[in-house]
């Protein structure tokens, strides 16, 4: 029985220390044991050095496997520590589908080598899985699939696949196709072992079984596998024909990719962001994210330069008008976050979102009122001025339900015109609520009190 | 073949319209089609009156499978419009995992009038399956394992399933026991139906398995599926005795939940979250969170009151300040994010902290070096003050790498404490980059200008 109760952790201090002491066997031992997306998750948490010394321990018949579990930076790492051999022979391990997803980030030479290597069946089916646009079915589907027609017996079908010896992988479901290879329904290697052997295909198949268009994207796949409680399902085309299948744990990686996403775009990151890339290309990369985020800066600054006369005459504005700004902004991004979810799970439509609206502006409302009192109250003991704490409350108020409307509209908005809401709805957000916060609090305080 | 092609915002668009025109059977006919999973993602997705109009119009037979796939607010929601009988209908619909799920959220005459309606194998299971802890394998293991000895043949197992004539849903391994209920290997039902019917069970059993302990933590088990590729495993206690099996659509459902609920615990939000809960306690909820983010803009404002003098004195100073706090604090959610998820994954351990911190402190000092140039200059060209671009971009440079040490160790401290890195690390984050960005601006200006 395979020991299942060692940690990430556990292993990755038994790898580091083995690493430091150069006791290599240690290290050959600690991976011998493990599956390759587990050795692709260590070389993850590795820092270069190390990650190199370890990724030169992996055994060369699962250089393939481990290059297909880690991420697109970390991938491109490995393989500059390869050199041509390895990578066509970690590639030629895969199968049609796992090298379609590695395939571009090959180098130009490795991949020409390979096409040239293939034989003319190969090389189809590669590029027929090319051919699929990038986040669809098509490309998660695996070709090996097993099909049988609806009127033979059980019986038939065991003889069948005794004479094939082996059965593919995670395969629960034979597919039923009719003489043009039409996908028809589908029958359980459950129900074949528990019925009788002189029963046909046709009376014990699954006609209502859930079939997906080779052009589905993978989300809605991925949705499908969930709400319908799926293992495994058909992948035919337009017309109906059997292309393929797609099996749950190549769907387990689209949901956990996806979830990554929304968390590391929300604070301008890319999901395939390396945690322990070198720090030039990582300075780099965040600076465009800093960059823009100073453009906001600069444009809350300069509303705060319009009002110098008041700011120079009651030092108090300065002192409390982050206040009004940070309490938009946190209430803002509540409302962008679960906007941001509702979204990606499909929640939010036109026919709803109004509701939505109200129902954050009532929010913003009620906690408007109520940390606008708390707040003019410490304003007054502090200043000893009731004005400010008047103009306080009131432009507390006034944010927070710029806040709770750009929440909601922004994502729509963005949504619409095919952005991504995760990634440029908090800037947006922040420089909302930044200049009506100070525009509000400066601006009652110069009509006001000058 | 059911139509799997129209999306979640099509079927909202037609539902919302359905009740508005009071269109019933056509709310009928769209829920006729789906699983209780969509009609749960669809019920989330109205507003309440909607929503009870719709639930009203949900089957009695599939109300239990519905109320097992909303989250726990919803929930709520869903159970206050059922009377007691329609409730115990739903739950007694369920097998015991499932209700286990959500029998703590059921009014408590019905819970009691429930335990009293079983027969003495049900409440027993039930009683076993609550007395594990909430995130743990046992919660979320299924009873109906079919096990087999090792000493018959494959023709023997065969008859039995026949025998046995349904197979439960999303069976692939037989589980293989030795004559005191131990767990010793499992048979795939691909390798039954393609090997010699005389061939024994422990000729073709995988005795290499990974078996699951029943007190593992559900986000391990989570992960031991996704890098072992499983769909299904055996759950067995610390003797070996097999107790049952987890199979991957509850799986699917963990894996979902836990990155969401980084996402949403980043913004202060709970995932169980209704989105479209009544105002008044949604802005009971949310109010806590502001308040937390009050105090920390308050300790901020308390910070630039200590340098009102400055303030006074020099009124370009108010207008750049938050541009020093604004940058620490966006360069401190990247790093604070990267870190999040790190831990999450199990990726940063205390043999790797040492070199990401120092990774990030490179990248402040790259960022904060480069950026602290460009705001200089401006600041320069706006104020026409060399002294204050001086001042402004040592700020920053200190800012920004407060920022990236406090990304790092505020998440592994929280960590090591027992506390969610994501719940309160954003808030904890934000004031160092709060107090340390107006300390180093205002302190220096004061020191250096006055």
């Amino acid at each position: 029985m395979a020991d299942t109760t060692e940690t990430l952790e556990h292993r990755l201090s038994r790898i580091h220390l083995a690493l430091e002491n150069e006791q290599l066997a240690d290290v050959d031992a600690v991976i011998a044991d493990l599956e390759p997306a587990e050795i692709a998750l260590l070389l993850e948490s590795l820092p270069p050095a190390a990650r190199v010394q370890l990724w030169q321990r992996v055994p060369t018949e699962v250089d393939g496997e481990v290059l297909l579990h880690v991420h697109d930076e970390v991938r491109s790492t490995l393989l500059d520590d390869m050199d041509h051999e390895e990578i066509v022979a970690a590639a030629a391990a895969l199968d049609t589908t796992d090298l379609a997803e590695i395939f571009e980030d090959l180098p130009q030479q490795v991949a020409e080598d390979m096409l040239r290597s293939m034989d003319a069946l190969q090389r189809t089916r590669l590029e027929e899985t090319l051919s699929f646009e990038e986040d669809s079915a098509g490309r998660l589907m695996r070709m090996d699939t097993i099909a049988v027609r609806a009127d033979v017996s059980l019986e038939t079908v065991r003889r069948f696949l005794r004479w094939k010896e082996s059965v593919p992988d995670n395969t629960h479901l034979l597919m039923v196709v009719d003489r043009d290879g039409r996908f028809v329904g589908a029958l359980s290697l459950a129900r074949l072992v528990s019925h009788d052997p002189e029963m046909a295909v046709a009376d014990l198949m699954d006609r209502e079984v859930d079939s997906i268009r080779v052009d589905m994207k993978s989300r809605d796949v991925a949705t499908l596998f969930q709400t319908h409680d799926l293992v495994s399902a058909p992948v035919v085309d337009e017309t109906g024909l059997l292309l393929g299948r797609i099996v749950i744990d190549d769907i387990v990686d689209v949901i956990r990719e996806d979830s990554d996403q929304a968390l590391m775009n929300m604070a301008g990151l890319d999901e395939e962001e390396d945690l322990f890339a070198p720090v030039l290309p990582s300075a780099k990369r965040r600076a465009v994210w800093l960059g823009i985020n100073l453009l906001t800066a600069f444009l809350a600054a300069w509303v705060i330069g319009r009002f110098e006369d008041a700011l120079d005459k009651i030092v108090a504005l300065a002192v409390l008008m982050p206040i009004v700004a940070s309490m938009g902004g946190i209430a803002g991004s509540q409302t962008l976050t679960l906007a941001i979810r509702g979204l990606a799970l499909g929640q939010i439509s036109r026919t709803n979102s109004s509701w939505l609206l109200r129902k954050e502006i009532g929010i913003a409302a009620l906690n408007g009122l109520l940390w606008s009192l708390v707040v003019a109250l410490l304003a007054v003991v502090w200043f000893g001025n009731l004005a400010i704490g008047a103009i306080i409350a009131a432009a507390l108020v006034i944010n927070m339900l710029a806040a709770g409307v750009a929440g909601i509209v922004i994502p729509l908005m963005l949504k619409r015109a095919g952005i991504d809401p995760a990634l440029s709805g908090s800037v947006i957000l922040t420089t909302v609520t930044d200049v009506v916060g100070f525009m509000a609090f400066l601006g009652l305080a110069t009509f006001f009190l000058l």
